[in-house]
Formats: C-alpha cells, sequence, structure tokens
C-alpha cells in the first residue's frame, strides 16, 4: 500500500477501504507516514467528503490508536454527553447531578477549555478543593456509590485524533463534516461510554453556522454511533446568543446553582433538561422524552438535583459551603455596567465577541500556560428579544484587571440592537435520533 | 499576512493576489512555510484551480526564486522549445541544427532525463567526447558563431519549482493545468528565451491523455508566456505510439542523423518540421509556417541541415566521424527480435510500455545514480496502422544484459494488436496561439 496511491484515490473521489484508513491512521500516529500527505490527503476529504462507512471507519482507526476506558466495572447503561462548543455553556454542570438524581450512572471524563472561558472542570474548579484528578478505581466506585464523578482526561486517548487535530488547525481543513464527526466521536467512544447525547450548537457563537450544516454534522455522528453499536442521539440547540446569563467560571457555577433549583434562565433550563430528558431515555430509566423530562423537572423543584450537585463536591473533596451560599464562590474586585448606546430590540449577541471579552477579562486561556481567573466573567441583563433604552445597562463585566476597555468594547459590540423586534428562535432546533 | 488564511481562501475558491502569491513562493522556497501548508494548499489547487493571472503570478515568483539567464549577449530572437515528454522524443536532436540552419539562433539548455531513457544531453553523449558543461561566456560565444550551442542547466534556477515539484510528486497533486504549466513555463523563462515552442504531446504514453487536457493545458502555457512578453505557440501532437522508429540513446541519434537528410520516419519529419517552422516564424525568419517549413524541408534535402548537426559535434568536443558514419556510435551485443503473437493491425503502441522495456535494457535511469547504456534501446519495426502476420517482428531489443525476459514482455505487451484496420490519427493535433 502507498500512501501516494491513496491521495490520489480519494482525490478522484473514490472511497477508501478500512485496511486504507487504517494504513493511514496507523502509519500517521506512528511517524511512518509525514505531515506533507497527511494534509494533501485532509484537504482532498475536505472536497470529496466520506461515506458513513469510510467515516465510521476512521472514527474506530482513531480510537484504536490509543488507551480505551473500560467502564464495564460500573453497572447500568453509562450515558455521555458532549457539546459542540458554545459560549456560556453549563449545561454539564446542570446535566450532571441532574441525571444522576434519576438514578442514571454519570462517569464525565472532561477536558480543560482553551478558548473563551474554561471547560467543565475548570468550571468545577472555582470550587475551593474540588479535585478533578481521581483514580480510574475512584472515579469508578464513585460512581457505583453516588452514580455519578467526574475526571479530567487520563490516559493516552485517540493520540491519532490530536495528531491529526493539530494538522487540521494549520491546513486549513478543520471544517470538514467527516472529519469533525470522527474527531468528536473517536474521544467518546474511547472514553467507554455506551450510549451519548450530542449538544450541537447552532449560529453566529458555534462553529455550524447554520441549520443545514449542524443537521448533517449530527447525522454523521449519530451515523457513526449507531453504527459502532452506541445509542447516539444528537441534540440542535440555538447559539445566536450566550447560553443563560453568566458567562465564566465562578458565577457560572452559581447560574447552574440557580438552574438546579428550577430558578435559571429559560433558554438554559430547556437545553438542559432536553439533554438530560435524552440521556436518561438512552439510559433505560424511562420510555418516552415527556416522562423524562417531567421527572427532571420535579427533581429540581424539590430540591433533588441541587443535593446531588452538593453530592458530587463533596466526594471529590470540594467546599460544599461554597454551593449552599454560593456568594462564598471567588467574587471579582471590579464590576463595570456596559451602557446601551442605542434604543431598539436585541436582535443577535455575538457570542465570539462575548467569549474574547470575557477571555480578556481573565475567564479563559490563550495559551496551555495561562492561568484561568474563576471570578472573572460577564453578567447578561439583556438577551435577544428584549426592548433596550439608551443608557440601560446591557451587561456587567467582572473582573479583577484594572485594564478593561478593550473587553468593555467587544461586549458593547457583541449587542446587535436594531428597531424592528426580532423573530423568536427556538431554543431547541431539532431532534436527530437517526442518520 | 497569514498562510493559513491563504490556504482557507483557495480552498474557498477564491483568487490569490500577486502579493499573496509572492508570499507563499518565497516563504517556501527559504523553508519559513512548512511542506504540510503548501500541499494542502496544492490540493486545494487541484480542486479549485487557478486563473490566467494567478497562474502567471505564481510561474514569475517561481522564476524570480532563483537565479535568471541572461542572452542578451546573442544577437536576434532567441526562440527556445520543449517538449512535455513522450518516448522516443529525439525532436530537439533534429530541430536544433534544422532552425540554425536557417540563420537562426538556438541556445538551448537541456536537463538530463530520469525515467524511459536519457533526455537530450545524455542522448548527445552517446556521441564520443560531446562536452555539454560549457562556460556560461562560451555557450554564448558558440551561438554568436554557429547560430547553436546546448549546454546543462547551470545556476539555480527555479528552486521554488524543484520544491515545489517534489512535494506534488508524493501529494498526488502533480496533475493540475496551473501547476503544469508554471513549472514548465518557469523554466523556459528562467533560461533566458524571447520566444518559446512548446511540443505537447497527446495519448497514451504522454502526460495529457485527452486532447481536451493537451488543449487546456497549451492554452495555460501559451497565456503565461504571452502574458509574459514571450511569444509563445503550443503544438499538439500525436503520443499514441513511440515517435519514430528508435526508443534509446545512440540508436535515437542515429535516426536524428536520417531524419536530417529527409529520411526519417513521417511521424518524426512531420513534428520536427512543424515545431522548427514555428521556432523559425517567431524567431522573425519567415512571415508564415509554410514558407518557413519549404525551407527547412528544403535543408534537409540539400545537406545544409545534417552539416548543422555536425558542427554542432564539432564545438562541443564530440566525434564528427560518428556522425558521418553513425554505425561507429555505441552499438549493443545482443539483439533480439519481439515476435507478433498474432495477426491483424496495430492500433496502438503503449509508449510508457516500451519505455520501460527499453529502461529495463540499460536504456534509462531508475535514480539519479544509475549510467546510462548508451547502446541499449529499442528499434520498432511495425508502427500503428501496419499489418501484422503471426511470427513477424515487431521490434527489436538492444542491450548488453543476459536477462531481458522482463523487457521482452513489456514490448510485446505493448503491442495493441486487433482485427479491423485502426483509424488513422494525425501527427499533428493542433496549433495554439493564443489563450
Amino acid at each position: 500500500m502507498h500512501m501516494l496511491d491513496l491521495i490520489d484515490k480519494k482525490k478522484k473521489g473514490k472511497r477508501l477501504s478500512k485496511e486504507e484508513i487504517y494504513y493511514i491512521v496507523q502509519g500517521y500516529t506512528e511517524g511512518a507516514i509525514p505531515d506533507y500527505q497527511i494534509s494533501a490527503l485532509l484537504m482532498a476529504i475536505y472536497f470529496q467528503g466520506m461515506d458513513a462507512e469510510e467515516t465510521r471507519m476512521l472514527t474506530m482507526a482513531m480510537v484504536e490508536s490509543g488507551d480505551q476506558i473500560d467502564l464495564s466495572a460500573i453497572e447500568g447503561v453509562k450515558v455521555d454527553k458532549h457539546s459542540t462548543g458554545g459560549v456560556g455553556d453549563k449545561v454539564s454542570l446542570v446535566v450532571i447531578p441532574l441525571v444522576a438524581s434519576l438514578g442514571i450512572p454519570v462517569a464525565k471524563m472532561s477536558g480543560r477549555g482553551l478558548g473563551h472561558t474554561g471547560g467543565t472542570i475548570d468550571k468545577l474548579e472555582s470550587i475551593e478543593g474540588f479535585d478533578i484528578s481521581l483514580s480510574m478505581e475512584k472515579f469508578i466506585e464513585n460512581v457505583n456509590t453516588n452514580k455519578m464523578a467526574i475526571v479530567g482526561q487520563t490516559g493516552d486517548l485517540t493520540p491519532a485524533d490530536k495528531k491529526l487535530y493539530a494538522l487540521r488547525d494549520v491546513t486549513a481543513t478543520v471544517d470538514s463534516i467527516p472529519l469533525i464527526a470522527s474527531s468528536i466521536m473517536s474521544k467518546k467512544i474511547a472514553s467507554g461510554s455506551d450510549a451519548i447525547v450530542l449538544d450541537v450548537k447552532v449560529g453566529n457563537g458555534a462553529f455550524m453556522k447554520t441549520l443545514d450544516d449542524a443537521r448533517a454534522l449530527a447525522k454523521a455522528m449519530v451515523s457513526i454511533g449507531r453504527g459502532l453499536g452506541r445509542d447516539t442521539v444528537a441534540v440542535l440547540t440555538n447559539m445566536n446568543e450566550p447560553l443563560g446569563k453568566e458567562v465564566g467560571n465562578a458565577n457560572e457555577v452559581r447560574e447552574a446553582i440557580k438552574t438546579l433549583k428550577g430558578e435559571g434562565m429559560q433558554d438554559l433550563v430547556n437545553v438542559s433538561v432536553t439533554i438530560a430528558g435524552h440521556m436518561a431515555v438512552l439510559g433505560g430509566a424511562f420510555d418516552s422524552i415527556e416522562v423524562a423530562e417531567k421527572a427532571i423537572r420535579e427533581n429540581m423543584k424539590n430540591g433533588k438535583a441541587l443535593e446531588m450537585l452538593k453530592t458530587l463536591v463533596k466526594i471529590q473533596g470540594g467546599n460544599v459551603s461554597q454551593i449552599e451560599n454560593p456568594d462564598l464562590l471567588p467574587t471579582a474586585k471590579i464590576s463595570v455596567p456596559v451602557i446601551a448606546k442605542k434604543k431598539g430590540f436585541v436582535h443577535e449577541i455575538k457570542a465570539e465577541e462575548i467569549g474574547t471579552s470575557a477571555m480578556l477579562l481573565g475567564a479563559g486561556r490563550e495559551t496551555k500556560e495561562d492561568v484561568i481567573d474563576y471570578a472573572a466573567g460577564i453578567t447578561l441583563h439583556k438577551k435577544v428579544g428584549d426592548e433596550v433604552t439608551e443608557g440601560d445597562v446591557l451587561c456587567t463585566l467582572l473582573t479583577n484587571r484594572e485594564n478593561y476597555q478593550d473587553a468593555y468594547d467587544k461586549a458593547q459590540e457583541a449587542y446587535d440592537i436594531a428597531d424592528e423586534r426580532p423573530e423568536h428562535i427556538p431554543f431547541i432546533l431539532d431532534v436527530i435520533t437517526e442518520a
């Protein structure tokens, strides 16, 4: 087998066989195939695509390139959840205790964030003492005893995907549906879950800008999951503004607490309940999504959901009093109101601009070495659809940095205000259960 | 300027500006831009193409990446000639003395061959003592005095093209019209010629298999040449069989001698006269191709053309008696007739198979280190259109190697013999003078 022939084959729009895909992925991971041949192949895939079987084989080849987590010691169906990434996305913080409160095991493996704000484990680390470096034994024991645990990525999962992603990132070959789908799914499958619920964000603040693109990605991922024996559902959710009202770390934990009590913003509640509902159905606890969602909302009202968050924090060494009294979570010294310069209705809050603003305030990492300021972030007072008068406070910057002018400008620019009332976009745009 | 953005731009089908193309070519030549980004860009160009202006800019950026030969010390219009490559292609050996015999200066710079047989200078080196390593001063002096000279490539011409070509060769990005056209034209322009006649081969033995593809390549090259102030004409010639009857080195020199006397095979004579005719017109010696061709055929009959070859050999230190008596050129110890296994008409002689066969006999180089056996090669007795009876000699292998079985099989397989008489394909398929 020659790499040159395989590039040429894909370039001409032919399909690659299982053997050929494994040859490529193994050869690249081992360093036998050079970057320059892989980048040419990736560009050919960008133009010619890959069919469902090729995409599935690519996923499995990446899964088998490294360690695979064995969760078989956990009783029950292990359901994982993945978000394609948005701003203010604290859904995992809400969903983990929610699903666990229904008696379904949640063994969550999560990465750190590089970008606007921290990832799920960064957010949890804004709670004093919260420890995400559990051993695999302790992780499994916690899930069996308390129905949930969260751990930072351990082992050498999907090294092929890491290497391929790094190359795609510098060769303009990121935006290819089969490449995105196989990258995401390989990590989920290597993490050992039995079923997967995908939160595919759509809109200006998401990687997928249009519903059509998001649907194509969702279908590709559902096809991979089902083809590899993992029940998979994708929920398409709106990302034409940040989710909820908080963007940052400690403030997102505060918002998650409120939401678990049933007092959250409508968009965040709806997305969280829908994701948790599908997880509960895939986990086998309910036959229908309607019944599942009802039970979930019930556990928000009766306090069971919040109780589960406290349990999670407790068993992972965190300070539970910060959950009971969220004012004890890190708070910023400086708070700056961002003022509306014109009247009208909010049409869009450019999530990327808000994210960048939050990063400038200290909430995210530009490089791996950067240290997150858990107290930093942004609180949105006006959301899409709200009416605004000149001089109103659109959002508040939370920071410990004196020099916040750039962040202020970014946040102000993020708000798109126009005269007429905007059309309402649903929080949940579609649910994909079949490829 | 960021390479990532430029890849993305081309990927999306947008045009690159002059500044962007120079940034890419300079950065790559200097090693500032890595192979893996360039190969992704090349694949994007394969799919999205380049317009005439982009292709011209790419050509100039490659020309300016290295040395440029200054031929201004030679009086008159310097016309160069280039072939896209075929088997049995000894046209340059015929054309150089032909054009010089009309009083037009021919300053030929030529490369060595890597493949089936040697290149033009390898073929000339089968003449005892022939020296192709002239200094630039001597080269120019010879042209001014004797109207012609041939030299191996000197200086560091188009290093960007060399580096890009090597990368294209291993990333399946060779077959892109703008990339091929700019590669060929950059070398011709850096070599300092004022006008260029291109021999674009079409058929099974050529890089361009179809007339449409060949025409597209020809137009792209003519467009580059004219756009950069070089009168350029492309002649599309048939390569559904090797050109003439000899494939090798010394035997091709023998055939060139015969052809210069007007006793050559029709296909070789026609192609040579047409190419020489266009060179003569571009060189300003004639107003029309018809008159030029008449003068050329006249010089073949009256001995002036052959006399010019003797002069060329003499001034470059070669043994002229080998031209006067071609039997003195290297001859092989072993000659093996290849026998027809069936009767019918020759429809096609797969040039690539004949070429490979010749290489196995010792006529070419597989690697740069291989030494050419000037005596080795193949003489074709049957050409396309000829009637064949079982047992007829199709061609003769000429070699000094005892083990010629593979070469024999290849040569036999090269002949495609069928019952019905084949359609005649003209030697000259088209002449392109405008983009």
